[in-house]
């Protein structure tokens, strides 16, 4: 079966993302969508040196993308609204599918973009647009269609975040963890759009409508920024059990829609209240499901991408299979599952935790710290308690570092064979979740 | 356009909840599925009093539903590995679409079950089998396409994790909570399948196999369960910054597949380790968007009737729609959003934070604090602090109840007027998140 052609405008960051993520996962991604994804044409007014496109077309003119016949999807990463909505435009009277990051344009000209796609029959997917990497998107429209949908609260700008962030961990002012921000490329020489909640009002404007089936109302949303959140405030917020964080919130009320981006007082103990850094996370509220959370990097090169590649794989499936049978069961094509081997559990590679009780005699712990060093398995930690009384055994923690686990057994046998403790040991694997 | 015509099978806990969600957003469902979706028939061995099936057809004999020539999509709630396998294969044999909630079912028949389904053209959903009502089958099949995942760690048992979390906040032994957790109804009476990790052995099974592209391999888990975790190992773990989650965890080597669910020490500070009680969550890494988290509830009536109808709706698109538009861009049917207004921020509804500098002079506190009993604003907590020296103002924090704005904006108003804070007052919205 032939491929679908995509067509990248714009090669930025998100660009030669989406770009590299398309190349490299090619293989996956086919056996995914079913049929093969392929860059055929790139409009970008320079090249950019972490995309290698020199096997694609690439048009210095970006409207030529949107005119090459070849070309199934469209896919604009060139962000603003003039540019941006003229291309959109065009594609799609050219029949042309779209995906798009941009949720200034879905935000303040969606309205007239969909009714356009409507009347041609193509669609305009638009995951990327809110909330980076996390399938927002996908989990309201789809994944909780069965809900009445009572309010969305999110964090949903990752610089903000960043900066209350740093406010409340380390105690700084706002002005100096905004330098910092800019420094490290989280935060714009102007950071207006992000500190004046201007992109989050963006997104959520749009999680809006898809939440309760409005029209989309960029315009009303109100908006206050972070700029004015002090050191101080952080500290009190603090001291009464909860942290400051720049919210984007929409409720469905008797009388109407709230619709409202400010920093906002969460109880410590909320998974929201614990989302930092430049990260990112929506809350749903529903009738049936009750509460839902989804988080994940908002922003950055292949996060970004990973939603807008997304959004490709969906069209190619609609384009490519039966509709009934859209996605496979298993995700991947039945004839194309991977008979990779699951692995014993004696072959898997983790952390561990032990606790054992010692005989009260001398030069225990080096015991068995010898026998651990000579397996070449590392401790990270070491807990000692002392005894209680006389008669009870003395307990011995230890946290280790990942070791294969048949190589942790034999460890553990040679310990048994001190007969140096008092019972048996007790292990608990442990993973610290970060790569 | 002719409803979706729906039969049920199975009218427990969840059979009861899923009747209900489809009935009570009925309207909703249909705005955005583009046609009604109707349960016309439900065989269930006895009535549930929380479902009122008066106005459809029942049967007793359960197998009825899949030979009826009306049903579209046969829904499987009745649990187990035995009718539900014959019934399911009836009715994929006679052209019905599946929607089930059996995590057993899929783990250990799916790929017979997939198998039958693509030779007939029907397909199986099972959304509702992992997880509860979190989407995150959607996610990762979808959501998820354009990334090879790297690792998939969850508390995909609602059960067991609320004996962790009791265990660990209130320092309770195992066998303790367990009986709780049996008068609570979050625990059987024979608690094997929870406790031991067997249910979620079948969730890691489904949850492998999509990430990976591999068939279902329940026989191949490596399953521990949590019977053997003490208060004493719990409380270690603590202080050495960790807690222990009972995890599934499937893994993606140079060698091969992990896949083990068994008691795990996680970063106090990983969001995995703050799931507490019966809530569930997914945390998917992955190589373009790197972690994402999904959480929700992982069990109940109407938690797992989200995930059920989700599945019945995206089926009735599927059947429906053009599939090139097969989700409206704003999740309802374009011809059918909704005119609700958006509130402006003065009638919006939310707690406060205030903070003032008063004069240092007798009475103040007491002045403010009957302005705003006056306007029926609950004050909910207090700072006062210390004046640091004698030029300095008292600062003064207030954290309110919810009221509306224009009323919080009155008060102010007011206190402003009593002519003692020496400069202007600092407010800051406050959200509980709770409902």
């Amino acid at each position: 079966m032939k491929p679908v052609n995509v067509g990248i405008v714009g090669l930025g960051t998100v660009g030669s993302g989406t770009f590299n993520v398309l190349s490299r996962n090619a293989e996956d991604i086919a056996r995914r969508a079913g049929r093969a994804i392929t860059v055929t044409h790139v409009g970008a007014r320079r090249d950019n040196p972490n995309a290698d496109t020199s096997a694609v077309k690439v048009s210095r003119d970006v409207l030529q993308v949107v005119e090459d016949p070849e070309i199934d999807i469209v896919v604009e990463l060139i962000g603003g609204t003039t540019l941006a909505k003229e291309l959109v435009l065009k594609a799609i009277h050219n029949g042309k599918h779209i995906v798009t990051a941009n949720k200034a344009l879905i935000a303040e000209h969606g309205n007239e973009i969909f009714t356009a796609a409507q009347n041609k029959g193509v669609n305009v997917s638009f995951e990327a647009a809110v909330a980076g990497g996390i399938p927002i998107i996908k989990a309201i429209r789809e994944g909780l269609s069965a809900n009445r949908i009572d309010w969305v609260a999110g964090i949903i700008n990752g610089t903000g975040n960043f900066i209350m962030s740093e406010m409340a961990e380390k105690g700084r002012e706002f002005d100096d963890v905004l330098k910092e921000a800019q420094e490290l490329g989280y935060a714009e020489a102007d950071p207006t759009f992000d500190v004046e909640g201007i992109d989050a009002a963006h997104k959520l404007t749009i999680l809006a409508s898809i939440a309760f089936g409005i029209p989309l109302q960029f315009e009303k949303v109100y908006t206050e920024g972070i700029t004015k959140i002090t050191r101080e405030d952080v500290s009190f917020a603090h001291e009464l059990g909860y942290r400051i964080k720049h919210l984007g919130i929409t409720r469905q009320t008797d009388t109407g829609v709230e619709l409202r981006v400010h920093p906002t007082l969460v109880p410590a103990s909320q998974l929201l209240a614990n989302v930092d850094g430049v990260m990112n996370a929506v809350m749903v509220h529903s009738d049936a499901v009750g509460p839902t959370l989804y988080y994940g990097p908002g922003a950055g090169a292949e996060p970004t991408a990973s939603a807008v590649v997304a959004d490709v794989v969906d069209v190619a499936r609609a384009l490519t299979t039966d509709p009934k049978n859209r996605v496979p069961h298993l995700a991947f094509r039945a004839d194309s599952l991977s008979d990779l081997p699951i692995l014993p559990i004696e072959e898997v590679e983790t952390g561990y935790y032990l606790r054992m009780h010692a005989k009260d005699q001398p030069g225990v712990m080096a015991k068995i710290a010898s026998v651990l060093s000579k397996a070449n398995i590392n401790i990270e930690a070491i807990i000692q308690k002392d005894q209680v009384d006389d008669t009870s055994p003395v307990p011995l923690i230890m946290l280790v570092r990942k070791v294969i686990e048949s190589e942790m057994n034999a460890a553990l046998d040679t310990i048994r064979e001190l007969d140096v403790l008092v019972d048996d040991i007790v292990r608990i694997r442990l993973e610290t979740l970060v790569h």
